[in-house]
């Protein structure tokens, strides 16, 4: 079980397939973000549709509701949410640590209110292993803590805190059937990322995450940590660059040998009216859009595209029909997906490194918005 | 075109084929309102998926938001949200007439004031077929004068403004491929229904309407009304119910003659987390559900019956999940179109009457919550 093979390389990019027990994953992929296992306005079928293949979902938010043990009565998260493919739970250790104000950390753990009724919780590594065997992801990951990137002198501490504790997870994890992904931490220091990166590839771990990205620093640090980070990790285990990213970011993550990520970016865009395309990010309650017969990409082959025309959305939006949203994640995630095989297929063919600048020149007016 | 053919009867009864433009409509057929050009929270793939075959459009909202003219520049209601198959329009008399304080009403058309922005249009019955030439639909309706059918006095004023308001609609329509219904009104007296019935049957449309049912009458009013109107309307015209019902009037419709019917019910229900069943009308939200394993209706062949168990459901609906909305919808909507599907079989096959309090006391729950 858990098996990784590379099946090609170009540069430092490659691509390769990953055992789960519900199935293989052919990477770099990119999964869809299902918070409260489900995929924001999204039916099953519909991500299956899209040609995702591993879907997350938050141990913070299932553990609050409807609980962990809740759905491992009801036979898991593949049960409970019907996603029979991957699933992959992250340790909840980012969104408890992003309560700023409602959390107490020490050495053994954390101590926070929810979001939702103020209630006192509690998180160790062994309890987040515990909620996370509960729920019954294929992926699980050691609880860590992400620090602010800023504060060099807190984020050494807080690394070797995720040290300890990745260790603490791996001695209590108890499930054959699921594979745990230590953390690399170490904020946008070079030193403090080499250093992390050696300790969590030294764990007996199927797999490598990367945390603490894409939290506020520049895309330059982004790319630099990635570049001291990466060349330190075993070939032969996959990397988990976590909540990223933008069409760049795949791309920049890719080509330094990322081989899984995750983020909430194109559904949440979705819910703002706002689409990924090779014009730059659309948004498309602009009135420019309101008599435009076309797709949001004449080139994409989601749903969306083959079927509606900007004016079409542009009208649901106006209208606060939430079908607007539906038809607009649709898009987005499929366009990554999209990128993430066409990365796939030219790794295989060998005209990946060529062929880098005219995909971040393609993608580059999606980070920010433009007619609207 | 616009031919309507009887294959079966039982009792009152009766099952049909009424060929449009888009394709035929096999009745008894219930139709999924897209108020504003969409069934609120699904696909059209999602819609056709339901079996539905005819999909309800306002002209009220289209007018105002996108605006009729628009549509018709982008090729028409079909073209626009992408429903291949039939579709109708009501007048917008029903909503106008909703506005209560914001409208004035003259024997030439209603003015009224926009619940968007309260800027103030004009409605007449020529105004009524343009906006909908414009869209475009394959039944498209007179305007009529909906009134309060308490007010027995008034209810005779709108009857005959809205006889010589189907004269003006018939004369003022222009498109071949369009089929005009006129709209039987009268409130709940028995006099003026039958008179109404008369005057509508003789005008020559090739269906009718029979409006103002459903709007706080009682249900043995419904019925008398559809018992006095129903005998007096020509066998060879498909008799359409405005904005009815529940499972159990579609059952008393249908054996009274009705052959369309139309409701915003299941979706709205859909959206407050309620769902037809056997057992009643269920409210999913209620904690009893959360380690309920059953799906909604084990009889149901829905995506979401097949898929998912009440404790998702559940779940989805107190994490404020859309997605709840849109399963639901698809639970309801197609519980709708089951049931015709089934009325229609027993029309066929000869055991309809027999069969009706067996429906009647399956469905009568649905009326009320329950569970909740």
């Amino acid at each position: 079980m858990f098996e990784f093979t590379l099946t090609a390389r170009a540069g430092r990019a490659r691509t390769g397939r990953f055992r789960t027990p519900h199935g293989d994953l052919v990477t770099p992929v990119f999964a869809p973000v299902g918070t409260q296992a489900a995929v924001k306005t999204l039916t099953p079928a519909q991500v299956a549709d899209l040609g995702a293949t591993l879907v997350l979902a938050n141990t913070y938010h299932l553990y609050l509701r409807p609980g962990d043990e809740l759905i491992g009565e009801m036979g898991g998260l593949h049960e409970f949410m019907q996603w029979p493919g991957p699933i992959l739970t992250d340790s909840g250790g980012f969104q408890v640590f992003s309560l700023a104000d409602s959390r107490k950390i020490d050495d053994d753990g954390v101590t926070f209110k929810s979001h939702i009724d103020g209630s006192t919780h509690r998180f160790t590594p062994e309890k987040a292993i515990q909620i996370q065997e509960n729920l019954g992801a294929d992926i699980i990951m050691a609880f860590d803590e992400c620090s602010d990137p800023n504060d060099h002198a807190y984020t050494k501490i807080a690394m070797e805190r995720t040290h300890r504790w990745a260790e603490r997870c791996l001695a209590a994890k108890t499930r054959p059937d699921q594979a745990l992904f230590g953390i690399v931490q170490g904020g946008v220091n070079p030193d403090l990322r080499a250093q992390s990166a050696r300790f969590i590839a030294s764990l007996d771990t199927p797999g490598i995450a990367i945390g603490g990205l894409s939290v506020g620093e520049t895309k330059a640090e982004m790319h630099a940590m990635l570049d001291v980070t990466l060349p330190l990790l075993p070939e032969d285990k996959p990397r988990y660059l976590m909540g990223v990213g933008t069409p760049e970011d795949l791309i920049n993550g890719v080509a330094r040998g990322v081989d899984i990520f995750d983020c909430v970016l194109p559904t949440r865009l979705a819910r703002h009216h706002a689409a990924f395309s090779p014009e730059g990010r659309l948004n498309l309650m602009n009135a420019v859009y309101a008599r435009d017969k076309r797709p949001i990409d004449e080139t994409c082959d989601c749903y969306t595209c083959r079927t509606f025309t900007r004016a079409y959305l542009r009208h649901l939006i106006a209208a606060k029909e939430s079908l607007a949203g539906t038809l607009l994640s649709i898009h987005n995630l499929r366009a990554l997906i999209r990128l993430m095989e066409t990365l796939r297929a030219a790794i295989q063919d060998g005209s990946f490194e060529s062929r880098v600048p005219e995909w971040l020149k393609q993608w580059q007016g999606n980070a920010e918005r433009k007619g609207g």
